[in-house]
């Protein structure tokens, strides 16, 4: 099994995805967030990369069986019922409902991976349940990180590595590429205190700065959306869900 | 000091050079033997992306002032005087000549750094000579790795890693993104044996299946090149060399 990291969407090579399961990671918040909601029970998670494309779906759904959902730099959008924070998810407010989502970076990213075989939404909030499904298919993974500002960007790496790092434990001759063993390697020197390198983090520093410690810990906090996500045909579904 | 690091040419975003030093390093090999051949004495290394653009260069200089050096994919070029081996680039072969090079990776790397206000040129081979010069400047720093193929390669980010370590040492307030963090940490944790982290390099790997052990073990010996080379004009020249 191959497994090659990218630390941008937009540096994943032409044909790297094809027959290939792609694996999209965006840490601070975008993937924790939608895993959040599913977790929660809402019905879909429907990804626009502009705000207007989010606006216009709308359109197409009943008052009340949708919700508005994401943002633009940190910030919620304004007429938006809902903003980036997976705190917001609650079972209450999503229960039912298709949640139409726009984020600066993340759904860019889910959108850069259609053209693989498969696409599983990822994030450290689920890295065992995405960890097990990978090592029970028999693809060749490529880890799609969000990154910032279209930038390499820690915490999605390090969560790329705790997948990784899982999965060298349950798969014999797996194949890294040079980042895969680099994430690998930083997961492992920092997994008793994920904080304390992350907090070196362009990423972590801004949303510290926005007074938004209580999702990064929430983000941070491994396994607490114990569940499998694919994106298809458009829309963003629970697979699988973990038992407790 | 601001210090950013992209782990490929094609990452650095518009304007991110400007009235920035830009770091070109590409360890296994160009930029090793480019600083190789400077400090055996050739009077200078022109570089070129195309191998059709170092013929057309050479028709301007007179015979036995040129040496046409470089290779593609790892193989020397036919019809070249010189490959991309830095153990080619003896005193007795280069001393006082023009090298007019073409290599698959780091020249492209060059020429993507020319926006930059001032382009330096390095490997692991000049690490402490980089350090020293870029702490006596006051200019925020962009490391340009050549990475492999167009993807992050860990000999590259390892080198800029070794110089913002003594960076760090040196200058008060560095201001490092995510990336430079994670080549720090790297270099740090893998110092005492480079070759122990970059045996799982690809690009390690593609060089001892080609037989070319000895060169590795010369692009990774610190300081072996002790100089500060320059790229301007088209241009790349010894500006510092270290008294030893």
């Amino acid at each position: 099994m191959k497994l090659s990291v990218y630390a941008v969407p937009d540096s994943v090579a032409d044909k790297a995805l094809k027959d290939k399961i792609a694996v999209v990671i965006d840490v601070l918040r975008a993937t924790s967030t939608i895993l959040a909601a599913l977790v929660n029970g809402c019905k879909e998670v429907i990804p626009a990369v502009e705000i207007e494309e989010v606006i216009n779906m709308s359109k197409n759904y009943e008052k009340d069986s949708y919700l508005l959902c994401g943002e633009r730099n940190i910030q919620a959008i304004d007429g938006f019922h809902l903003s980036n924070s997976p705190l917001e998810y609650t079972a209450e407010r999503v229960s039912g409902k298709t949640l139409l989502m726009t984020t600066t970076n993340g759904t860019s990213a889910i959108k850069k991976a259609v053209d693989a075989r498969e696409v599983i939404i990822c994030s450290l909030t689920n890295v065992d349940a995405t960890a097990d499904y990978l090592a029970s298919q028999d693809n060749d993974v490529v880890f799609i990180c969000a990154g910032t500002d279209n930038k390499f960007s820690m915490d999605d790496v390090i969560a790329a590595g705790a997948v990784i790092s899982r999965l060298s434990d349950k798969v014999e001759n797996l194949d890294l590429d040079d980042l895969a063993v680099v994430a690998m390697s930083m997961y492992r020197s920092s997994s008793d205190d994920l904080h304390n390198l992350l907090k070196h983090s362009l990423h972590y520093k801004r949303m510290m700065e926005a007074g938004l410690e209580e999702d990064i810990r929430y983000c941070l906090t491994l396994n607490s959306a114990p569940i499998v996500a694919v994106y298809k045909d458009g829309v963003i579904k629970t697979i699988h869900k973990v038992l407790k």
